[in-house]
């Protein structure tokens, strides 16, 4: 079946049913906007099963999400949604941007999460929004960003003890939503080392896409370990 | 009396009252967190000059300022106070870096004015904040965010009009805010070219500070121009 959309790190096709779309995870990484680029091999394959346990146990704890079914290593099935154009990011911990922005140091803990968005547009360099920003733009009227929020806290309270019986720290992640061909808002995109933090619990050893866009080597075995604890 | 602070554009002095300070403007001119510079000659008289004929006309329509009197053609007495580590910009128009955060063109008008908070901070480059990043800081309370989000536009409802009968369309602007001696929350800082995008209603010229920052020329002619029509 023809392909609908080429993304950096996935590519996304038709099936026979035209409220659903395949999507397969490839093992190209790209990081700053895409002027880093490599291959990071077996990628592909973590990312899809990462996703299928994560969402599989995400709807079992009462969140819709696009996820149907895994069909191979590769390739998982999904509803066909009309994305939310805003990236909605959950932070337990300082790091990154966040570390950056404020001054405060990587790995200061919070008492409660922050909740960012940011627009979705790479020519723009996916900048960051404030509520103002998202009502001129039209990009999510000020309910949905409630909606939005909320919806990212229950994940959050769903995946931090999640990872963290696996001895992870659920840093901070990345979630995209949109609205199925029934008009429900689920969550689509993925979660996986490729979109959030995942540091070691007791080592404090960066176990995700870290690794990759800072040069800290090691990066297919952080991700072959979080597979492994993932699974487990 | 001795100087407390130097900032890019003023020093503030001590006086013979401790809840009192004098605020000298200086024709010093800087952009892009300090890495231009330039004098501009008659910069810190004009700015003088407009932040006292607007911080009067806003005390005339009850909003609270620290601006007690002008004491000479470069300096203000004004209130003591604690400032607020946020800047707070209004914007009815698109311009600057909205332009470049949403990609909208420059020049395009607003239903509602936007509000942004930055945060006060020239080592991280006075960032973009959200209302999380603001708790996080804990720059101010969700209280005093929405308190200062309510007088910036309370204080746009009386310049826009002030700046339009004068041919000049208020852009955007900047605003500080801080307590004083008695806890009162008052506007600080000063408005002017400096901390203003204003255009000339008819031509659309630029008359403020983005005539330095982009080496747009004649700036000198621009302050000028509007010292002469804001004294009208």
């Amino acid at each position: 079946m023809s392909l609908i959309y080429e993304g950096k790190a996935k590519r996304v096709y038709e099936t026979d049913n035209p409220d659903q779309v395949r999507v397969e995870f490839k093992d190209s990484a790209t990081a700053f906007n895409g002027q880093k680029k490599a291959e990071i091999p077996g990628k592909g394959i973590v990312n899809a099963a990462v996703t299928t346990r994560l969402y599989g146990w995400l709807q079992d704890h009462g969140i819709a999400t696009h996820f149907i079914e895994q069909l191979d290593d590769r390739n998982l099935l999904v509803d066909k949604l009309t994305m939310v154009q805003l990236e909605v990011v959950v932070r337990n911990w300082v790091a990154g941007s966040l570390h950056q922005r404020t001054g405060i140091p990587e790995g200061t803990t919070m008492d409660e999460p922050i909740i960012e968005f940011y627009y979705k547009n790479d020519d723009l360099g996916d900048p960051l929004l404030n509520e103002d920003h998202i009502r001129l733009l039209g990009a999510a009227s000020p309910d949905l960003v409630a909606r939005l929020r909320q919806e990212a806290l229950r994940i959050n309270q769903v995946l931090k003890p999640f990872f963290l019986q696996r001895g992870i720290v659920l840093v901070d992640f990345k979630l995209e939503f949109g609205w199925d061909a029934m008009g429900e808002l689920k969550l689509g995109d993925e979660i996986s080392p490729d979109t959030c933090r995942l540091w070691d619990q007791s080592s404090g050893e960066r176990l995700d896409k870290d690794r990759f866009r800072r040069d800290l080597g090691r990066v297919e075995e952080a991700y072959q370990e979080i597979l492994k604890r993932v699974m487990s």
